[in-house]
């Protein structure tokens, strides 16, 4: 049965986990508490490079000797396997840990096997607490491995009737400074920003993290179908992150960095490049989260392909009555047809609403 | 000093206040609790249509002599002066009455005064409790006195990228069932629903409360600048209640019922009629709360005219990526012409999302 203890302990390695969103691809999140045999906190930590140690042998290492007869929480079942570091099970059986709680079993099969292990060795082994917050948590990798392609989150911006600009193409800014910050949080916790010819053109992102402190720069990717958009000096090619300017196999793109084009066959049907194909090359770079900003033009791209997993809203308290839409063709034509979502969240950011919605299974007819 | 017996009357009367809503045009909503001189309920009551007695008056004769020596409760100002019934003022004097605490003040130069009338008789009276509250519950009445003019609340549904419909006009349903009894509640609270010949065209809509018991149905206004809309047999002539159709001065009506036509100037600019004009000629007829229910056209040019007091938008988490946006033509074509509104409430109706905002004081620039 699990205590308050338990449920405390649980909750901080899964806060302790979200400190590194972004930074671990293609690694998931995970945290850690060690707790004494007496029940004191001894030791947290969580992973915070791929690479660097994992979560659990921060909190061990932090624990030391303490460990010795203790609980250790994680917010994913200890690893069995030995990639670039050793396996947790292992070390957990080093540390003379006696009981192991962990939330969500690991559905990668190269790691599983952990919890298996840890029993063998007499290991007093529980899952499933607070499974639900700790998915949540990891929903991005978990999504990632279940599809095998990154998991994808649309953010747009608009006004309260839908528009993304006014009639004379002005955006600049729809939304609040909180929400531009809040968006800033988005881009640090993934692993790429993609983003369309269109916003390249209109706006010359930088498409870099500002204002977090340690934020990991993510990949920053402009889909570039006939590469005409990015030109020699824009600002996606500072050199401050990595930059990728996704073009067709066909165009010239003579004028950019080489080791900055990704070429993908373009859509079988509609504009630009195929969808799918972009993501399978992102993820085949260890891309495990895409945070897509647009514009309406590749977001209904992928919305047509069925590739968004969490659509983020900031809703403006404007009205223009004029003016490009947040989404364009994706491909739907009466409502029956509608991509149906569901809400899971709606917060007030400084004047703006942000609505969090996922997709819902289709239903037959209407 | 208000005592939580003072406050938990008043909020009672705020409450018996809003049951009027929609039936009380061209008078306020007003709600009244009167204690006895022990502080026990001894009656209550709320005006509940024009040319009926005032709350006051229901109270008192609940309350019978127990009103003697006791406190009435009253969310506005008790009147002061005869119209088609006598003076409230007079009444709570007749009655003994020994305290009075009212709300708000009452705007209307013919009815105010009741407070130094009763002041001059001895009785104790006290102003301001809860006066935000009741001001919120009377906000149509209000802002029609301070205006002139009907209050306009406007209200849409759209899918979470601003689409009133899809591409091939399908828009039943994009909001939920529970979204479109909501409706039926502001239908229910407003003297006039109006809509467009888009929507008259499009949809054929009834326009009249259904699923709320005792509701009062609103006048029903369609506004067919060409006359081309409201076809004979179209069921918003169904006689279930009182339709007006506006026209332009020079439309052929021939063939719509005469107590019907509602002859009006034309816009000086833009398409269809003149708005101040028929929102002049809603007031003439008693109309002091309009629900404008669209569509995009008329929406724009009732924001055009800035004769919008408040939106409530329900919001569908639905995404399409094509078709009519909720709002059209506005005369806004810069981001800094946008018309900007305070978010004041959000909730959830069943699936969906409602969002109701007012317009916010102009600023200089951007």
């Amino acid at each position: 049965m699990d205590t308050t203890a338990d449920i405390t302990a649980m909750r901080r390695a899964i806060a302790l986990a979200a400190r590194g969103l972004g930074a671990t691809s293609p690694n998931p999140v995970v945290g850690c508490v060690v707790l004494d045999a007496a029940g004191q906190s001894a030791g947290e930590g969580f992973h915070r490079r791929a690479g660097g140690p994992h979560a659990e042998i921060h909190a061990l290492r932090e624990a030391g000797e303490r460990a010795r007869g203790g609980t250790a929480y994680v917010t994913l079942e200890p690893c069995n396997h030995t990639g670039r570091t050793g396996p947790c099970a292992q070390a957990l059986l080093d540390a003379g840990i006696r009981r192991v709680v962990y939330a969500v079993g690991d559905p990668n099969p190269q790691a599983t096997g952990g919890a298996d292990t840890l029993r063998a060795e007499g290991v007093q082994v529980e899952q499933g607490l607070l499974a639900d917050e700790a998915e949540a948590g990891n929903t991005a990798w978990l999504t990632s491995v279940r599809l095998g392609r990154p998991y994808v989150l649309w953010k747009y911006a608009a006004t309260l009737d839908g528009r993304a600009a006014a009639a004379d193409a002005t955006s600049r800014w729809i939304t609040s400074a909180e929400s531009r910050a809040d968006v800033h949080r988005l881009r640090a916790e993934a692993d790429a920003v993609v983003v369309g010819s269109g916003t390249a053109r209109a706006d010359d992102p930088q498409l870099g993290v500002r204002g977090i402190d340690g934020a990991v720069q993510p990949l920053r990717v402009v889909v570039d179908t006939g590469a005409t958009a990015v030109k020699p000096g824009a600002r996606v090619l500072d050199g401050s992150a990595p930059t990728l300017v996704a073009v067709a196999e066909d165009a010239d793109a003579a004028h950019l960095p080489k080791d900055a084009v990704l070429r993908l066959p373009r859509a079988a049907d509609g504009p630009g490049l195929d969808v799918p194909a972009l993501l399978a090359a992102l993820h085949a770079r260890g891309v495990r989260s895409v945070l897509l900003e647009g514009g309406p033009v590749l977001a209904g791209s992928f919305v047509a392909a069925g590739t968004v997993d969490t659509v983020v809203g900031y809703l403006a308290p404007v009205l223009l009555g004029a003016g490009p839409a947040a989404l364009a063709d994706a491909g739907i034509t009466t409502l029956s047809q509608a991509l149906r979502l569901a809400v899971t969240e709606t917060v007030r950011i400084g004047p703006d609403l942000r609505v969090t919605a996922v997709p819902v299974p289709a239903r037959k007819g209407n």
